[in-house]
């Protein structure tokens, strides 16, 4: 199911031109959320991300329109479902200079979403593929993403479910799409800022964590941290958090469950408060 | 001028769906090569070049497909033209996996190719971005190419034609759309492989130097290397070869003109040999 202007119509009818620059180019943004009951999860935050993410690519933001996109989609009906915005610089002429005149394309996506997506435990494989800080595709959520394709792929062949990409230099940045926490006794360890994406249910987590007793300590982790936590997980905001059992092989304590637990529920509630749907 | 499923139509016509990854997640590939008297210039190395990167991320390959849409469109009349061709994974499902059973995407435009786009002489100013030779989308032309969309802005803002991408570790790797050259005596440097395309008119500079008695040397280059050199200059299968007059407000000697003319007269020749067109 689709949305462009403001109409809502057959997802695999043909809409973008050849010379859109999201296509053309991977020059454009997305947003993915989950919707309960009619209702898109931290909608606000999302618009929000991504508003501060078309400033930093220039790309002209109509707010409003991302908005009732969302809503739009997420009103359909009151079944779960998973909403995927997307900003593009719109159709130009040929070559890498920004259009003098730019025409973002705004469209939707709406699938449905299932309880088998969220609270799950998985393995990683550690990717040859490193984030790199100096890349803004590393730390804002672009159509530019074939690294994390890549990625998931090659763990996918190493029989683990997803990637664990490291930094340029070496320290933990997040999974092909999540990001990731350690629990350590009472404190919270997660990747400080910079190789990687400031993720909605990353930033739950962190205002969440101190309400149940934890310490969040944002710093460089290298492998052996997680490796040595009572427990490790990754956040993403349609499979909102994620066990990790397995790195390269090597089993994860899985202690210290209580925290976690804590957690997720904390998000849980959350999404009980606003959408009225319980998970 | 728009080439998909073997007819020509004009561009700015509706064609891709919006689950197309190629558009999602940037998974896809192009290249982009000049035609002059309706023949395409150096086609079969830009399909080599396709087709062994369409193998690395496991994207089947049409190559008669591919070929066709360059012909097709070269062959719309004798005018010097520029042809990209697009292939992506094609439509699927969400998520990052590959599909199953993938539909790959074809198409390729047309756009008039112009003297003053070859040969020229511009500035270039040091980007912030880095190319991270672990990523595949550094050493392979795919969709995901914000990035080097980035680095040129930033470039433009400072008043420069072109941004000088180094790579992870400070060597020269590219600017956002050209490979580098140094002429230092009859010696012509380039950056070795890793983090940059192995492009097409670079492979034809270094198989033709030494039939004009330079020596090609492949190896880690530092900003330095280029501001001592002789004459710097980049290569571009659309731009051919440009000559790089400064490097962050630093003028650069300009002097050697007579290798860098040998060179550029060996690529002319070898367009009149194939297309007869004379630039």
């Amino acid at each position: 199911m689709l949305w462009h202007d403001g109409k809502i119509r057959n997802s695999s009818e043909a809409m973008l031109t050849a010379n859109d620059r999201g296509l053309s180019l991977g020059d454009g943004l997305f947003e993915t959320l989950p919707a309960f009951n009619g209702i898109a999860f931290l909608k606000h935050e999302h618009i929000a991300r991504m508003k501060a993410s078309a400033d930093y690519f220039s790309i002209p933001f109509d707010q409003k329109k991302v908005e009732r996109a969302i809503d739009d989609l997420a009103e359909v009906n009151k079944d779960p479902c998973v909403i995927r915005v997307t900003l593009t610089r719109g159709r130009a002429e040929r070559g890498l200079a920004f259009p003098k005149d730019p025409k973002p394309e705004i469209f939707a996506t709406r699938n449905p979403w299932s309880h088998t997506l969220a609270f799950q435990k998985i393995t990683l494989s550690t990717s040859s593929i490193r984030r790199n800080a100096t890349s803004p595709s590393s730390s804002h959520k672009t159509l530019s993403y074939l690294d994390s394709v890549m990625a998931h792929a090659d763990a996918q062949k190493n029989h683990a479910d997803d990637a664990l990409m490291l930094d340029q230099d070496g320290h933990v940045a997040s999974t092909s799409m999540a990001n990731l926490f350690a629990l350590s006794g009472r404190e919270l360890l997660t990747p400080q800022r910079g190789a990687l994406l400031p993720g909605i249910i990353r930033d739950f987590v962190i205002g969440t964590a101190p309400n149940i007793g934890l310490t969040v300590i944002e710093k460089h982790l290298h492998l052996r941290d997680l490796l040595a936590a009572d427990l490790v997980f990754s956040t993403n905001s349609v499979r909102l958090m994620t066990m990790i059992t397995m790195i390269d092989g090597d089993a994860l304590k899985q202690k210290s469950t209580a925290h976690y637990l804590d957690l997720e529920n904390a998000l849980k509630d959350q999404i009980l408060a606003d959408t009225n749907y319980r998970i």
